[in-house]
C-alpha cells in the first residue's frame, strides 16, 4: 500500500527537487496530511524528509506495520535528529518548512531539531508544484468528475415539493457518498469551514459568508454560518447545488442550478451571462493566457450584459472567477484580478461564474477544467441549463 | 445574530482574563474558528483582541454587515495596529497568541503588528479555559447528546441484509443530518482528519490508524486511511458505530456495538467488561479525581479480566481511555496514563473503554459525561447491551 506507484511518485519528488536546486535548499520537511499524501500516496502521521538529491526519508509515527523504501519508525521529531547523526546525514543549511501550515510551536520545534541557517517556504514550493498535475493525478480528478456528474444527474429525481434546502441538500450527499464520495472536504488554510459543500435556495444565497464566496448561505448555526439555512424550497426561487465531488481523494467542482417553477427573466438573462462567459472563457484560454485576462474577461462581459450588480455576489462580493483545485479544494491557479499566476499545461481549475439575483437566488455555472496543450478539457460534463424540479 | 448572549459571553471573558492577569499579560489575540465562535458567539473572519481588563474588540474582515460592541471592520491584520494608535490604546507588553494553532508566518505577521516583549502560548489559555463549560454550555451539549441518541434509537431500523460498513453508514449519517446535524467534526490540531465518524465492521476494526485510535479502519482511499472499508456485513461481525454528534456546535460522542447474528463469547465478555469499568468509573469519579487514575482503574479492569491483549486495540493500542469534548471533539481533560488533568465540576469527557476481538470485530461502549458536584452525569442514554440487527 505505501509507496505502491513509485514511479508516479518520483515525479513528484523530482519536480520539488529541481526548485529546491534553484534556490539551493538541502532539504525538505513535510508534516501536513495533503503534502505526505503527495510525497508518499498515503496519509500517515509523521514526517516526510525530502533532500535535494536523492530519495525521501518517511520518518512514521502511526500506524504501525508500514514498510517501503525510506520507512524509519519515530516516536517524535527529536528521532529525527538523531537519525541522522546516526547515519551521517549532512544537516540542510537551508530547509524548507510548511511556514503557512505547520503552528508557530511546531516550527520553533523542528528548527531545534535541524537549526537551518535559512528556513524557506515549503508550504508555496509543495502549491506550486502541485498546480501542476502528473496524468496520474489528471485521471484521479476525471474519475472525480464523471462520479460527481453521476450524482448531479440524480437531482431531480431527489427533489420533493415541500422539501427545505437541508433535506434537499441531505438526500444529495447521501447519494455522494453512496458513489463513492470520501465526504471530507479539504481547504487550505485553517480558516475555512465547510461540510461537503452548499445547497443556497432564494433569498439565503445572499446572505454574506465569512469567507471570500460570491454566495454564502446563512447556515444552520452561528459555528457555522455557510450553507443551507432551513429555507423551505418554494415556486420561483432558485436552487444553486454546489456540492464537493471528493471521490479519489482529489476534488472536482461542479454548481448546477435548479428552479422550483419559473424564475424572472433578469435570473435566466443572468444564467444565459454565465454560460457565454463560460463559452468564451474556454474559446480563448490556453497555456500561457494570465489567470487575470480571464477573471476581466468575465467581470467585463457581465458589465456590458448590464448585470455587474449581480455578478459574483450581491451584499457581498468574492473577489475571483475561478480557482485551482486537486487534492485541496483552493489550489493554484487563481482567477483574480491581482493574480500573477499564468494558465500552464496539465494545471486543473474550477470556473464558477456565478450572479445573485435578489429575490430570487443564485444562478450561473461552475464546471472544472483540465489545462491542455490545445486549450481547456471539460471535466464535469452534466446539463447546463436551468432544470425545473418537480 | 453577533453577541447576542452578551452575558454568557462575559463569563467567557472574565474567565481568561482572570488567567491573564495571573500571568501580568495585557492582551489576547484569537484568530482561530473555534477560538473565535467560543469567544463572540458565532464564526466570522477576522481577529478577536481581548484586553486583561475591559471588553474585546473584534475586527471582522467578513461577512458584510455584522454589528455590535466592539465591531470595527479592517481589511487585513495591520489595521489592528493602526487602530490602536489612532485610539490611543496601549500596545501588549505580554502577549498571548493561538501559538499552537496559527502558522508560522501567520505568528511572524502578528509579531509584527503588536511587538510585544513577551509571547504567550494562547492556545493552551484558550483550552484551558474551554475545559471547564458554562451553564449555558452544558446545555448544548446535553441538547447534542438528546439529538445523538435519537439518531443511534434508529440504527436498528436502517439496517439491511447484504449491506456494507459504508452503506449503513452512509444512512446513519443521513439520519444524523435530518435530525440537525451540521455534519462538520471539529478536531484540534491538523494532522486529525476524520469524516462525520466511524462505523468499524469485524477484522477492519484491527486495521491501525494513523492516529491515536484503538480502532482505526483502513477508510476507502490511501487519503483518508480511517474507517469503513467497504466490509459486506456478515454473520458472527460486531459493528461498531462511532459517530459524531455535533448538533449545536457542541459535540457529544458514543458508540454503540451491534452484532450480525451471534458474536463468540470472547466478545461478549469484553463488552461486559466495557460496561463494568464504565459502571466502576461513574460510581467512584467526582470532582478532585485525578484523570490519569480512571485510566489506571480501566486498564487494571481489564487486565484482571484477562482481557489486556484486547483492550484498546489489538494490533496498535491507544494510549487513553477517554477525552474532553466540547466545540471539539479532543479538549481536556484527557484519561491517559500521564496526563495532569483533574475533574473539576463543568468539565465534559467521553469514556470509551473499547476492545478489539480478532475475527469478530471492536466491542465496548463510549459515552459523554459531564463532572458535577455528585459525580458523573451521562448524556448520551441509550441501550447499552450489543444489539442484534436482523
Amino acid at each position: 500500500m505505501f509507496q505502491d506507484r513509485i514511479k508516479e511518485l518520483r515525479l513528484r519528488w523530482e519536480k520539488l527537487q529541481s526548485k529546491m536546486k534553484d534556490e539551493a535548499a538541502q532539504g525538505l520537511l513535510i508534516t501536513s496530511n495533503v503534502n505526505l499524501y503527495y510525497v508518499s500516496g498515503r496519509v500517515f502521521s509523521g514526517y516526510a524528509y525530502l533532500p535535494a538529491e536523492g530519495d525521501p526519508l518517511f520518518f512514521v509515527r502511526r500506524p504501525v506495520g508500514l514498510s517501503g523504501q525510506g520507512v524509519v519508525y519515530v516516536r517524535k521529531p527529536e528521532e529525527i535528529g538523531e537519525y541522522f547523526r546516526q547515519h551521517g546525514l549532512t544537516m540542510p543549511k537551508a530547509l524548507y518548512l510548511e511556514t503557512d501550515a505547520i503552528s508557530h510551536n511546531e516550527y520553533l520545534r523542528y528548527e531545534a531539531i535541524f537549526h537551518p541557517e535559512t528556513v524557506l517556504n515549503g508550504t508555496a514550493l509543495l502549491r506550486q508544484a502541485r498546480n501542476l498535475k502528473t496524468d496520474w493525478e489528471l485521471a484521479q480528478i476525471r474519475r472525480s468528475g464523471v462520479l460527481h456528474t453521476q450524482v448531479y444527474e440524480t437531482i431531480p429525481s431527489l427533489y420533493r415539493s415541500g422539501m427545505t434546502d437541508i433535506e434537499l441538500s441531505i438526500e444529495i450527499e447521501r447519494q455522494s457518498r453512496l458513489a463513492g464520495s470520501l465526504g471530507l472536504f479539504r481547504i487550505f488554510g485553517q480558516s475555512m469551514e465547510i461540510f461537503m459543500g452548499s445547497l443556497l435556495a432564494g433569498e439565503n444565497a445572499d446572505n454574506p459568508s465569512p469567507y471570500d464566496f460570491a454566495m454564502g448561505g446563512a447556515g444552520q448555526d452561528p459555528s457555522l454560518p455557510v450553507g443551507g439555512n432551513g429555507t423551505p424550497l418554494r415556486e420561483g426561487m432558485a436552487v444553486m447545488v454546489d456540492m464537493g465531488g471528493n471521490f479519489t481523494g482529489y476534488t472536482t467542482d461542479m454548481s448546477r442550478v435548479f428552479s422550483i417553477g419559473t424564475l424572472t427573466d433578469l435570473a435566466y438573462r443572468a444564467h444565459e451571462c454565465s454560460l457565454s462567459i463560460q463559452h468564451e472563457i474556454e474559446r480563448t484560454a490556453r497555456p500561457g493566457t494570465p489567470a487575470k485576462d480571464l477573471y476581466n474577461l468575465a467581470v467585463e462581459m457581465a458589465a456590458e450584459a448590464g448585470l455587474a450588480d449581480y455578478f459574483m455576489g450581491h451584499t457581498q462580493k468574492a473577489g475571483f472567477v475561478g480557482h485551482g483545485i486537486g487534492i485541496e479544494i483552493n489550489e493554484g491557479p487563481v482567477l483574480a484580478p491581482r493574480s500573477k499566476d499564468v494558465l500552464t499545461e496539465s494545471m486543473v481549475f474550477a470556473l464558477e461564474p456565478k450572479f445573485v439575483i435578489p429575490g430570487v437566488g443564485a444562478v450561473g455555472i461552475e464546471n472544472s477544467f483540465a489545462v491542455r496543450k490545445e486549450g481547456l478539457e471539460k471535466l464535469t460534463l452534466c446539463e447546463e441549463k436551468i432544470l425545473s424540479l418537480k
